[in-house]
């Protein structure tokens, strides 16, 4: 029996989430041999626990095979403490449980291919994994903070920082997923300024020696952030490290204008992994049953595969959605004249039927 | 006699400040006080005298009262030694002379409205104006370099860093740009993660309370990177730091589609700056005649607004480039059916007689 930890979160993280979990029982009913439980994450946490990622969850989380994850914050939480607020539960629990590879698809329906803001030539086919490298680089290097330097003047700073050991791993995730899609890597550093990303690109030559078969490029950060929008469909596996990869993998996720329906996962050596939608956690429609719950529900499919081995599983979801697209279907984000409009729970009603 | 110091720099460089000189040569001939004399900086320079940035630019590049760059750097200079690249010319000069604040703008002109891989109605009119921080921030910060750790492993690191006095003077340069504007200003951070970028945040709160006509909003680096694919006119004046300014100018440029356009400033608190195109050196097409001078002539224009202090001559310039756009010619790079084809010195002829 695997388990898994489901965290609802915050904003629309509860709606979302619950027809995941619809689509899970589904499965579970037809024999698949799955368990969860609920703990709270983020805003949602301090309310009940005090803490964006407390001791229940914790535990909940590491005994689990895999988590589910909704979204985190809000506006009520802004004003909170730094360490409070509900995006340090998401970097508490990403450290916490080694969860250093992030995958994130940017792929573009062809039924909602209208969606995009760039033309349509530009995008039709558009499939782009990103691996971002998600424990490291300056979001978690020390020293840290704000302080009065030696000349008395108010300074703030922060490290970025990268061991050959935490390049090497992510490296290997890069170049296996290379492998399986296009046999194509473009790592992306900004190794004529930072040296950090001269070591990044140096390791990557040195790992790249173990996958003859994937052809690998360097783009400096500025140059991918522009051929991104300007030829997105050159690219198949882009690697970078933790704060690059924040910024391109959002900027890719918008090229398809529909990051309702784009999963993520977050892996640690083992196989063992967070899931969670691309997007956040939209508190100007909480509660509305508006939200669209397919790439909650395209998380769960990527979670049956990636860390529950359930690749029929995981197939029967996708092929789910396929068919409720397919028929027309669409929430209000990826609505277009002559679809039919669906609430939330609308949309999970057509996957459970399409299952 | 206002002087003028000019690095053509590498690859396309010293064709498209041809025909930008060819619009100095001009204006001078009709009264203007100017004067000016040539030096190599980046890969030429090392060329010619070691250095990326030899004495003998930088005493021409100090004594000057603007600089007008063409481009550096080339595939021959990829295995030269780090202090001997040609982009270490480039943030040397910056550093030397204090240029501190990079003005970006991002202007779709509506005549190559068709060369942006967006859907016209999402970028016709688009006018923003990026203020990029440009001598502060991880590009400078100390400590920095790949060393072996206490574990005995390599490991690399850089430093991001801001004093209260470096976010402060370029605050009041984006304030004051956005007065003269929409009166709309967007501060990008990382506040939800990074010190240095909370202290930003907090530094330009405060002197907001100076403009209070200015409307100044802040927006996550992450979602800024995908507001500008999905909704492009809803800023006026971005300001941010040099990392992310690096990145979001140039996805910012490529929103236009004709990055061949698009001209820079960076200045100093007194208001001298170096002009350059907002595009690389090309390496591909150097030499052949082909380049797309405009960006280059209208760096001469803002140059002329914003260093000399001659208005009427910077408006001069931008007619005439807008007139040979009227007319239909097109270099290459924004070429489309039924423009007429110009090289580089042809479309410098036509400028020049538009003039
Ligand atoms: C909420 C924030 C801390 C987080 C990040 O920057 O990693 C988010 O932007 C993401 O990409 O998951
Ligand atoms: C060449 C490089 C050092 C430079 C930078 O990163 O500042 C360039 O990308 C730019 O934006 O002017």
């Amino acid at each position: 029996m695997k388990k898994i930890a489901i965290l609802p979160g915050d904003g629309i993280g509860p709606e979302i989430i619950a027809q995941a979990v619809r689509v899970l029982e589904v499965l579970k009913r037809d024999g698949l041999a799955i368990e969860w439980s609920f703990a709270p994450l983020g805003g949602a946490a301090v309310d009940e626990f005090g803490s964006p990622y407390p001791s229940l969850t914790q535990n909940l989380a590491r005994e689990a095979d895999a988590i589910l994850l909704g979204a985190v914050g809000g506006p009520q939480y802004d004003t909170l403490d730094r360490p409070l607020r509900p995006e340090r539960g998401l970097l508490a629990i990403r450290k916490d449980l080694n969860l250093f590879a992030n995958l994130r698809p940017a792929i573009l329906y062809p039924e909602l291919a209208n969606a995009s803001t760039l033309k349509p030539e530009v995008v039709s086919g558009l499939d782009i994994l990103i691996i971002r490298e998600l424990t490291g680089d300056i979001y978690f290097g020390q020293p840290r903070g704000i302080a009065v330097n030696e000349l008395g003047e108010r300074e703030a700073y922060n490290t970025m920082r990268y061991s050959e050991g935490e390049i090497r791993r992510i490296a290997h995730v890069a170049f296996a997923a290379a492998m399986k899609r296009g046999k194509k890597l473009c790592s992306v550093d900004k190794a004529n300024v930072l040296e950090t990303t001269e070591f990044w690109k140096e390791v990557m030559i040195d790992v790249a020696r173990e996958y003859p078969e994937v052809e690998l490029t360097h783009m400096y950060v500025d140059n991918a952030a522009m051929q991104l929008v300007r030829r997105p469909k050159q690219f198949d596996v882009m690697v970078t490290g933790n704060i690059f990869g924040d910024i391109l993998s959002d900027e890719a996720s918008m090229l398809t204008g529909s990051i309702g329906m784009l999963p993520s996962a977050s892996l640690d050596e083992k196989g063992k992994g967070l899931y969670e939608p691309s997007h956040g956690s939209a508190p100007d429609i909480a509660g509305k049953n508006l939200a669209n719950p397919l790439a909650t529900i395209l998380s769960a499919a990527m979670m049956l595969r990636y860390s529950l081995g359930e690749e029929t599983a995981a197939v029967r979801v996708e092929d789910a959605v396929k068919k409720v697209l397919a028929q027309g279907l669409r929430t209000a984000d990826i609505f277009e004249a002559g679809c039919e409009k669906v609430s939330c729970s609308g949309m999970g009603d057509a996957v459970v039927a399409a299952l």
